[in-house]
C-alpha cells in the first residue's frame, strides 16, 4: 500500500458500480442446498457494506438485508474461545491451511482428531466444544457477543435455519465423534453440536457483519465503542488464520487475486478485514464449487483492487 | 502496521542482539542430512542481514558466507517462469496451500499431477520444466538472472552439492516421474531434475539474498538498479503465495507468528519480503522438524516483532 | 489337500498339544482396552474347538467358558442379512479387502460411504441397518438366531459389556454418521448403533461358535439340525470374504500361513471353516497389533498344518 | 467341493460352449490403451484353454495364440524370487491385500515403501530388482524359467511391446524412484524397470500359460517333467497372495463370484489355479474398469461354476 489507503469521497459511488457490475455477471454457480431452509433463498440477493474505523459507512444493494452467516460465525467464536482459552487453545487446534475440502473427515484420522485450523468444520466444532464447556448458557453468550459487537440487539437466530442444520447434520456429526474418539471434545456431542449449529444459523446483514469485525481491523479494539475485544496479538493471529485459511480450499487463491484476510460461508456472504482502514462485506447466494459466494468474490476483489488495499503490497 | 514502520537508527544494532540471542538458544534440530554434502555445514553459522529499500545494508554474525541457498531458489525460479509464461502457468500449477510435509506424492496422485503450489517440490519441478522448455541454456538464463539481482557475478553453483543433489534425488525423481504419468513434465525427467537439482545448489550469502529479492519489496523494481523485474501484480501474487505457502507445512505457523511473506530452505537460509521497506534474511543451519531453520524462524520473528514488521495488522 | 481330509482318532490329544504349546508361548500382545469391560478378562484364558460336520466335538483348555464374540458376530448377521436382502446387499456394501485398519473413516470417505466389505466395522454397521430396517425387534431375531445355530438358549448378551461400548463407541458413531451423510444408512444411527454393540456383546464359548458356524462348512446346511440356513451360494460367498477380508488387515497373511476363511474379534476369539470338514474355534485375550487374538492365531496355525487343511493346496 | 472334482469327459465341448457364449457378449470395455503397441491388438480374440495335471489339454478358441502376458509375468517372477529369496523377501513386500488401484502410489507412500503384495506394479518391481540382483543375466534367465516351464522354447519377448513399455513407463519410473528413496530399490532404477517391462512384455498363448503354472495346482511339481520347481508352502504361499490378491483391486469380488487363485494381466489374459486338479487360462483383450479381462472373467466363472472349481466349498 502506498501508505494507508485514503479511499475517495465516492466510496458509496464505487460500491454501487460494483453491485451493477456484479449484478451483469452471468449466473453462475448455486445456492447451498444441503439443507433445505437455505435452498429456499432468493438467489439474486446481491448486497455489498463497507464500514470504515471512522465510523462511515457505505452501502449498496441488499446491505441492509439479514442473511444465514454460517461459517463467518467461526470468526467470532474463535474470537471468544481465545479470550477463554488462551494458548491452550492450540493444543487443541492448529493454525495450518488444510489443503482440503473445508469438511474432509480424512485429515482428521492422519492428524489424530486435532483440526488443521479453526475455520474448518471440524476445528470450529472443537472451538465450540470449549465454549460450551466454558459457558453455563453458551449460545446466549455467543449471541451477546454478537449483537453487541453489530451494535445491534435485534440479531437473532433463525430457527428454521437451526432446525435444518440439526436435521442435516450427519457429517458434522461423524466429524465430532472421530475427534470425541481422539479425546478432543469434552462435552457431549450433542450438545457441541447444537451450539454450533445455533451460531452458524444466527442471521446478520452486510452492515451488522461489516461493523461487528471492525476490531479485526483495529487492534482489538471496536470502533465506535472503543471496547477492548481482544489485545493486538489476537487480531494479527485471527486476521493472519483468515488470510491463510479463511476462504476454505480456495484461500490461496483469494491471497493471490485479493490479498485479505476474509472468511466466507455457505450463506453466501464474505468478510474482509482491511487493517487499519475497515471491514467490507458481500454477500450474494450463488456459490462457487468451493462453497464461496460467486459474485461476493467479485465484488471483493474488484473493490480491493480500485481502493488498492491488498496486504501483500 | 502504525504506516510506513519507520525503523530506528540502530537496526543494526538491533540486528547484532538478536543474533546474540539466538545464539544463545540451546541447540535444537539438526542439520539436514538428506544429502552427504549438507549434512557436513557447521551448524553453528548464525547470519542475519536487512537490505532496505533505500539500499541500507545492516548485517550481524556470518551475513557475509554463502550457503546452500535450496528451496529459496524457487522464488527466483517462479519469477523467471511468470515472466515467461503468463497465466498459462497456472494451468500446470496452482497456488493453494497443500495441507501437507512439502514433498508429498499423494497429495500429487490425488490432484493428476497438478502441484498445489511453486513452493513445494512437486510445484518447482513443474517450473523447472517451463525453464528448460523456454530457455536453450536454462541453467545458464538462471546463475544470470540471479547474478544480476544480487549484483554480485562470483554467486555460483556448487558442484559438490550439485552432484549429492543428483546422486540422492529418488523422491525428486518419483515427484516428476508421477507427473510425467499425468503429461504434466514436457521435457525429459532428466533434463528437468538436472536444472532443478542446480538452482537448489547456488551459493548465496544473506546479503545477496536479502538484495536480489528487494523487487518483491518494490513493486516489481529493483531497488538500486531500477530495472524492472516484473510487473506489480506479479509480485502481489509472490507474495501473496509465500505467505500462504512459503513455509513448508508451517505457513500457517508462521502467518500466526511472524506475519510477512517468506520463504525457507533446508540449507538452513529464510528470507522474508516486508513491502515498502525491505527484505530480511536470515542463516542458521539447524532445522526443525518442518524443515525451517530452527534459529532463522527466531531471528525474523523477533525482527518483525520489534521493528512492527507484520502485514497483517 | 490330499482328497477330503482324514483326521486323525486323536484330534482330541492333538488339541490339547496345541493348547500346551500356546501356553507355553512369550506373553505377547495385550487384551482389548478400548472398553473397560472387556480390559478385565483374565488374558490368561485359552480355548480350543472342533466341531466336526458329523457332531464330533473335540475341545481343549477352556472351550466352555463363554467370552465376547465381538466381531464375530459380523458372520451371524451378515448371515441374516443376505437371507432378508438378497443382492441388494451388494449395493451398499461390497466385497473387496479394504487394505487398511478395520475402523479406518479415511476409505469411507473416498468411497462415498460404501463400506469395502462386511467385516469392516462400517460394513457390519450397514448389515445392522439392514437388520434393523427388516426386523421389528432386531436384537431378539438376532439372539434367537444365534442360539438356534448353537443349539443353546443359554447364549445372551453381556450387559456390562454392552454398556461399555455404547459408551466409548465414538468411533463406531464417527463410521455410522458419515455413511449417513452419503444416505448410506437408512435408520436412526442412535438405533444401528444399539443394535451393533448389542450383537458385538453376545458372550459365546468355543464350542458355540464352532457349533453355529457349521452350515458354513456344509453348503448352508446346519449339521446336526439339518437346518438350511442359506444357500450353498451363500455360503461360498461368506467363505470367500472371510478368506480375503475376515482377519482386519492381517487377512493377506493367515490366507498366506494357514489358509482358511476366518473371523477374528477383540475378545480373543477366532472361528475357521473347513469346508466340508468342520469349524475351528480359538480362544485367548491377548491380540497382536491388527486386533487379532496372538495364540489364537498360532493355535489355528498349528491345527491347519497337522491336519492339513488348507484350502489352497 | 465334492471331493475331487471330476470333470466329465466332454470338457473339451463345455470350453467351446463357454466361449461362444463369451462371444455372444455384448462388447463391453476397451483394449489397454496406456501403451500404443498394446492398443493394436485385436479385440476379438478369444481363447480357452485347461490343462489338467494328468497332461489333457482342452482348448477352444484362439487358444494357441500368443499374446502379451503383462501382469501374469508376476507369478513367474514371485515364483524365482521365493526360491532365490527365501524368507527374507517377505521384509521387502508384505501379502497383504491392496485395497487400491494396482499402480497406487498413495498406499506406498503411506507405508514406507513397501509393498502391499507381489501382484501390484510396486510389488513387483522389488520383486524384479531381487532378480536383477541375483542373477548376472535376468532377463534371459527370467525366458529360460518360463521356457522350460511351458515346455515351449519360442517363448520370446515382444520387441515392439518392450520398447512401448519403456517410453511409457513414467508411473512405473515413479514407483520405483520412490521405492529407492525408502531404499527398497538396491539397483539402480534403470535396470530394474528394463527387466520389468522385459518380463511383461513375454508373449505366451493360453496354452502356454496354463501348461507353464501346473507346478501350482500339483504342490510344486510341474506335471509331465516332474521337476520339483518349488517346495510345496511356497504354492500354497503363492496360491494364497493370488486369491486375495492377485486380480488388482477386483480380487474380493473373483474369490466371491469365482473362488480359485488367480493373476489378470491387462493383455486381457486370465489364469486361474484349481488345486490338485489343473490351471485355466482364459484371453480375451478388451478389460474392465479394474484392469481385468471382461470376457476372460466370464469364461473363468461359468468354466468353475459348471464344473464345481471353488476352493471355498
Amino acid at each position: 500500500m502506498e501508505g494507508i489507503p485514503l479511499p475517495p469521497k465516492h466510496t458509496g459511488e464505487l460500491l454501487k458500480d460494483v453491485v451493477a457490475q456484479a449484478r451483469a455477471l452471468p449466473n453462475e454457480g448455486a445456492v447451498a442446498d444441503y439443507i433445505p431452509a437455505l435452498a429456499k433463498v432468493d438467489p439474486n440477493y446481491l448486497g455489498l457494506a463497507v464500514v470504515e474505523l471512522d465510523g462511515q459507512v457505505h452501502t449498496a444493494g441488499d446491505a441492509h438485508v439479514p442473511f444465514s452467516i454460517q461459517s463467518i460465525s467461526k470468526v467470532f467464536g474463535l474470537t471468544l474461545a481465545m479470550e477463554r482459552m488462551g494458548d491452550s487453545l492450540w493444543e487443541r487446534v492448529r493454525m495450518e491451511p488444510s489443503g482440503q475440502a473445508f469438511n474432509s473427515i480424512m485429515q482428521l484420522e492422519w492428524e489424530h482428531g486435532i483440526p488443521r485450523n479453526p475455520f474448518i468444520n471440524a476445528g470450529a466444532i472443537v472451538v465450540a466444544d470449549t465454549l460450551v464447556c466454558r459457558y453455563s448458557a453458551s449460545r446466549t453468550a455467543f449471541t451477546q457477543f454478537v449483537q453487541s459487537l453489530a451494535q445491534n440487539e435485534s440479531i437473532q437466530v433463525n430457527e428454521q435455519v437451526w432446525d435444518s442444520e440439526r436435521e442435516h447434520g450427519a457429517r458434522n456429526a461423524a466429524l465430532a465423534y472421530l475427534m470425541k474418539s481422539f479425546g478432543n471434545i469434552k462435552a457431549s456431542v450433542e450438545h457441541v453440536l447444537d451450539h454450533y449449529f445455533y451460531q452458524c444459523s444466527l442471521d446478520m446483514s452486510c452492515v451488522d457483519l461489516a461493523r461487528a469485525l471492525g476490531f479485526l481491523a483495529n487492534r482489538g479494539v471496536q470502533p465506535g465503542t472503543d471496547e477492548v475485544v481482544c489485545d493486538p496479538r489476537s487480531t494479527h493471529r485471527i486476521n493472519a488464520m483468515m488470510s491463510t485459511s479463511g476462504m476454505y480450499d480456495q484461500s490461496g487463491e483469494f491471497a493471490f487475486s485479493v490479498g485479505l484476510p476474509a472468511k466466507g460461508g455457505v450463506g453466501g456472504g464474505l468478510v474482509a478485514v482491511v487493517p487499519d482502514y475497515g471491514v467490507i462485506c458481500a454477500w450474494s447466494p450463488r456459490l462457487n464449487p468451493y462453497g464461496n459466494s460467486h459474485r461476493g468474490m467479485f465484488m471483493v476483489r474488484t473493490l480491493a483492487e480500485e481502493l488498492g488495499l491488498s496486504v501483500y503490497s
